[in-house]
């Protein structure tokens, strides 16, 4: 039932995946009620320390015994002499007064060692391992097949999935326009990757002999059905468990997901350094007149970090990420992760059926 | 067979629009062909003089007896205030000269009379209106109505969509941003109206209780199958009939459609102060240096006429409008319109009948 290649290989029952949401959403308990349902669930591990992966990861073992997926940002090496750090950080000062935290300006501090979180994910043998933002070295992505996780990589554009493929993993994520959150985009610029999934996801499945996974907008058994008749062989959903009641969102993000309309997102830079989808707030507006002098990632997100948290302590959203697709619409407020598995699966069934009954 | 309750009203054989392409591509051979086919061909009379609609509807009707669509621009007023339409024509003779035309300044003409244009179709009594860039008068619209034109709006917005079903339209067209040519946004701004495809067509269903038409990015079976699937009654496909080899599409144009790859496109003012999706050329890098100085529809439309009739003749792209959308790995150079009818219900088929016995 709703079997494809994918399914097989994942040893999944549904070819519904919730999408790696790093910096919170994907708790443990999210990620194993999804493959408990049949889906699979991701833990999006970018932001987390090698401690903070593994006991995240024994926690889902616990939960679940279940395939499941653990997702890493692939790390670029800044060019710092790019960027205006500290007038960034100057112009920053004004959020943080706004907010009462301190305006000692952070220091950049390295990313999570890339490295050692694979390390973790090696040693704890995990079944799914994807990334985003880039192809990790040849030699990381053959030490995960060679003990049998799948590899999942992300892409923006077709020419991005074909040197995926290249690169040896076993399916790719067609990140459409659509999608929340960061864009995995790595091979042109942000701007030029913006496919919509409906014109996304054909092309890369006729360029691309793997699996593809859609993704980008899609929030309910339609999406599904469309998306396998693309040729899609499975679904990744972010935004539609983001709402759910097993979701670690801020109770604000979550609330402005499911009282926003499908025109209240942009893609901006104002964050993290690298293009990302979420709704307009205060922050993005102001952070509009700096365009082109924005520190690139992973320094901005370093900058905007003690802003987003004091943000996060004070329930204000118009300073926090709120990242979301642009399916707002079709968002359903603290539903089970699990019912959400439940009623895609079972509208796409009937979408499917209906359709098929008339052709 | 594909029946919906759209190609019911419409009295079509499929849920295949052709879209209407204003400027050339959608000759009465293209229109008669496609409807011919079983689909329904549409004349994108947008720029075309109340005589020229009047000659070429009568062409079609030589060359089919079935239904057919014409398509206007709904008139804005411009607010020349606004605009710097000197500095804009003298920074536009940089371009003349490059292409050897007279640099002395074309006068903007008022555009073509909406109110004329709008007779010539009541008059020759035509099976369907379709529209785009806002809503005519609720008078216009009940004067097609009375006398049994089936009505159509374009949305790019579920709000949008929301307005035209209330100003008594019987279908609308969702526009998604992969869609090439110009965007039909009215009542927002066109950054925020960018929605994708996937995303826009089930929460636009879901909020109207019209039929609604899938554009954007579908360009073969799947897209018909899955914007069907997503809550469609038919699809309006543009890009795909522009390469066909009854499109009037310069050479040139057609040439660029079919060797681009999905991410050559942007949208863009430069070609007529309203926003449009084509395939990136030099005159369009070159005006982002304008942006926000460019005058507003259909002004700029008027100031760059001499410079793309000149491109044209010299049958160079990088000064023509090559509108198309996102789809642009699946175009087909010179194919019969009515071939790409067949191609696409027949995929369409398929790939339903084939989900369906997985179900």
């Amino acid at each position: 039932m709703l079997e494809t290649k994918l399914t097989r290989k994942l040893k999944v029952q549904y070819p519904l995946i919730q999408a790696p949401m790093a910096g919170g959403p994907t708790t443990p308990e999210l990620v194993a009620a999804v493959s408990n349902a049949g889906g699979m669930g991701s833990l999006g591990a970018g932001y987390l320390s090698p401690d903070q992966i593994r006991i995240a990861i024994k926690e889902i073992r616990r939960l679940t015994d279940r395939p499941f997926g653990v997702n890493l940002f692939v790390f670029e090496e800044p060019n710092p002499l790019n960027d205006d750090i500290e007038g960034m950080n100057d112009y920053l000062n004004k959020y943080r007064a706004e907010l009462g935290i301190a305006s000692s300006p952070p220091i950049p501090q390295p990313a999570e060692s890339f490295e050692e979180q694979v390390n973790v994910l090696l040693e704890e043998d995990i079944p799914v391992f994807s990334f985003t933002f880039g192809i990790p070295s040849t030699g990381v992505i053959q030490a995960f097949k060679r003990q049998g996780t799948i590899v999942i990589g992300t892409a923006t554009t077709v020419e991005e999935g074909i040197r995926l493929e290249e690169a040896g993993v076993d399916a790719v994520v067609a990140q459409g326009s659509e999608a929340g959150g960061h864009r995995g985009t790595f091979a042109t610029n942000a701007a030029d990757a913006l496919i919509g999934t409906m014109a996304l996801v054909p092309q890369m499945v006729d360029a691309l002999s793997i699996p593809i996974i859609a993704s980008g907008g899609i929030m309910d058994g339609r999406g599904l059905a469309a998306s396998l008749v693309l040729g899609a062989s499975a679904v990744q959903m972010g935004t539609a468990f983001l709402t759910s009641a097993e979701s670690g969102a801020h109770a604000a993000h979550k609330q402005k997901i499911v009282t926003s309309t499908e025109d209240a997102t942009e893609v901006t830079f104002a964050y993290s350094g690298k293009a990302a989808r979420g709704i307009r707030t205060e922050f993005m507006d102001d952070m509009r007149f700096y365009e082109g002098t924005i520190p690139d990632y992973p320094i901005q997100n370093v900058l905007t970090r003690d802003i987003r948290q004091a943000a996060t302590r004070a329930s204000n959203p118009e300073f926090m990420s709120l990242w979301a697709g642009q399916g707002l619409r079709l968002a359903k407020e603290q539903q089970a992760a699990a019912e959400i598995v439940k009623q895609t699966v079972e509208q796409a069934r009937i979408v499917i059926g209906d359709l098929g009954r008339g052709v």
